[in-house]
């Protein structure tokens, strides 16, 4: 299994839909990719006792797929759809990372 | 749900013992946390057809608990034994972020 996180910087100035993200733009992502996403999560920053601005990512979103090329299978015929959507909810730009799921 | 998530910044000089993060370390602090700690998972990054380094972080833990307070719970009476334990897998100073999950 791997996972796609999709990571967005926090800093004093970021705007974010969490609302949006967590209702609209992953339910599309995840049903634009089909049976390539296997399932997503969506995590927040917790300040936990330290300002916001404090934790390094506002946001994440972790799309969980077979492998690498289901990824690219789900996810590369709908990029530009996916893509154009990211201002609908931030001014951040992601941080994008792909691992191997050794534990999960 | 919260999610503490431990990641391992990469880099051309990064060090990482990943059996040892996966088999010792982890197993370890998920024993010491006992059921303040509900599950973890570890990820390994992916290089995806970009060089290693091109990865923002190595490697990644989450510890996934109740509530904050059930994490400082049970990680706060062992942190000095679990720090003590980080140079024996990785060179690198881990980000640190909890997130509350939202979708998971």
């Amino acid at each position: 299994m791997i996972k796609v996180s999709v990571m967005y910087p926090n800093g004093p100035d970021a705007n974010f839909d969490e609302a949006y993200y967590r209702d609209r733009h992953m339910p599309m992502v995840n049903k634009l990719m089909g049976d390539h996403c296997k399932y997503y999560t969506v995590d927040r920053a917790v300040a936990a006792g330290l300002p916001a601005s404090n934790t390094a990512y506002i946001a994440m979103g972790h799309l969980f797929c077979d492998s690498v090329d289901a990824f690219q299978a789900g996810f590369g015929p709908h990029s530009k759809e996916i893509m154009a959507d990211i201002p609908n909810y931030t001014d951040q730009t992601p941080v994008i990372q792909i691992s191997e799921v050794l534990v999960g």
